[in-house]
């Protein structure tokens, strides 16, 4: 069994008085800290980053967090765009399961904010193709492709999508290391400045700075120790062409059905077993769509059912999303967030989630992507 | 057991009219035709790269791959600096010891000669510190900080050094794949124009593009069917702090003492067992310090003994070393690097390596660092 033991996440926002390292600092100590476990029980790291590379000529964090740890032992870094976090979690997993390590930290973080709109906006793009790149199109843009598709196709509006927002405000509204914590009407969300049609900036994520940590271990004896943890059940990923233009359908993202089928045929579990989920919700349209290709809604079912808001905290449905508040609320510091869905998880299944706990929760997902959905992971969660 | 079963490199060199997937096209072509595999036998891939996101905005390489192979298996980016190659064959190992997958490639490129030197140069140094860039080091700069401590320490001169660069390109003229296959004289290195004090360029690695590329297995019947195969006996990995000022020594790389201890242990071997080796000669005094890290000279010996030139080709010694060329003469296609040093040791394991071909080669070692030392890799290969 793999179980997590910890996590930590710093407050995710705007902290423009803090570099990527001093969060990752703040996380590792958070982490250590909240499972009680110490340094030198940690025999490898795997750290999640996508774009320090690009924003600040920072690459190579393995020797930068050997540096801070004051360590010798492996560390890897991961990068697979918006999916960094749940790929090092995957890999994280595989390096526990070869039993070449015993206990292992994951930590992911980005710092976006100090730059200018333009450089991190076309960093991002560096998740996407050269052709999309070249043609200008943004992460907004390909994501209002889908949408257009989407709300063509199963006759929704704008209205719908909204109500992604609406929900996911709400419960960053209960989560004090949310970027947002302030409440959205679905008329704001209409109103709000026009991005790239159907999206306006309400339907959008923010740029955030964050880190966030696990510890994850193969010890039984850790394990048993550890005052709360919950076990990962399973952890699978797809990939998929880069370019929307070479995708089979542009109102799923096959990625997702694909790790998400194998998932729940690891786990021999249905979908109706999770009681709570984080699904990666950039934008309004990517929560619909997750919800279908997850295998939780029907394909083409997603507009109406978000409508009814039967997802949100408190409408005492079977199966809750989002708690964090998901990218939209909680923000999204792309290496971080994959992480942060995990832990998110992981708090609810151990009863931590403080103001927006869930009552009987025995098994979660977390769903996290990369780019316009080239890279998928799923990681099934139980206690 | 962990087997390889394929290898294929791309030419090194200034390859002005190929872009980065091309190579890694080409490479991953080759090693499919070269080892009889079928792309469906892929069960995942693990992708090294450094720079791409810096130099060309082109990150999350699982994806773009995914499109070239047409696939939706899981794919991996792997990035620790001049280490990414190394790290990317670990992780596959580690995938395939947890029994994720039973044949994965690994693949792994760099495309550095189409853009101005200041942009890569400036690029490389993202493996530093900050303030190393800061202090306006190069990485010739830094390793010469490594020399002047080991010649003053030692008393060698820079005759010592230039040996090394005699040894690799007299092999590399041996590597129809090599970027150089000239051989050189002590003196041309003495003459060469000075980089950083005491190097001359003729001490320095080039900046290179290439592609290389493996096909590992633990399918039994696989291992069994290939014409080629060797075993991965050993994959170890350590790390250390980024910067020089962080180190206990500067007359050797600890990452590399840490991680080639680790690696005899599991493979329950003795140095002497070793009849050929790639180790990790970026500059001259790194291939000096490697061999003494790795325990095949005692410290402070590698200056007479690269002198007698023991490690050559023809010297009919019980250990040569950098057969390709190594990083000097073959070339140093970041990503691409640890891996071509794996294949060369499965060449000649599997007496594939034509006119550089060793006799009697049971057991071999490849030494694959990032940066000035914040990471190691070190593989030990049999047959």
């Amino acid at each position: 069994m793999i179980g997590i033991l910890g996590y930590y996440s710093t407050q995710f926002g705007e902290l423009w008085d803090r570099s990527l390292f001093d969060l990752v600092q703040e996380s590792i100590n958070g982490v250590l800290s909240s499972s009680g476990i110490e340094k030198k029980q940690i025999d490898a790291v795997f750290f999640s980053n996508m774009m320090s590379g690009i924003l600040e000529n920072n690459l190579h964090g393995s020797s930068k967090i050997s540096q801070l740890l004051k360590t010798n032992i492996p560390i890897f870094r991961c990068e697979a765009a918006c999916a960094s976090g749940g790929i090092a979690v995957h890999l994280a997993t595989q390096y526990l399961k070869a039993n070449s390590g015993k206990t292992v930290l994951v930590v992911g973080a980005e710092k976006m904010t100090d730059f200018s709109p333009e450089e991190t906006v076309g960093g991002l793009m560096a998740a996407a193709s050269g052709e999309e790149q070249e043609a200008g199109l943004t992460f907004p843009g390909l994501y209002a492709l889908l949408a257009q598709v989407y709300l063509a196709k199963f006759s929704y509006s704008r209205t719908h999508l909204a109500a992604v927002t609406v929900k996911n405000h709400f419960h960053g509204s209960l989560n004090q290391k949310a970027h947002f914590k302030n409440t959205i009407t679905i008329e704001q969300v209409l109103q709000s400045p026009q991005v790239a049609f159907p999206f306006g900036v309400l339907d959008c994520s923010p740029i955030s700075d964050g880190s966030s940590a696990l510890i994850l271990s193969s010890n039984r004896d850790v394990l048993k120790k550890a005052s709360n943890t919950c076990s990962i059940i399973a952890s699978e990923v797809a990939t998929d062409s880069i370019s929307l233009a070479g995708r089979s359908a542009l109102d799923e993202l096959s990625a997702t059905v694909i790790a998400s089928e194998k998932s729940f045929k690891v786990a021999k579990m249905k979908r109706t077993d999770i009681q709570v989920a984080e699904v990666h919700d950039c934008f309004t349209i990517a929560e619909i769509l997750a919800m279908e290709d997850l295998g939780f809604w029907k394909k083409g079912d997603g507009g109406k059912r978000v409508i009814q808001y039967e997802t949100m905290i408190g409408k005492s449905s079977s199966l809750v999303v989002n708690t964090s508040g998901g990218l939209k609320a909680s923000g999204h510091p792309v290496g971080a967030t994959g992480i942060k869905q995990v832990g998110e998880i992981y708090l609810q299944l151990t009863g931590q989630a403080q103001g927006r706990q869930l009552k009987r929760v025995k098994h979660g997902l977390a769903h996290n992507v990369g780019g316009s959905g080239g890279t998928a992971v799923v990681t099934i969660l139980g206690i």
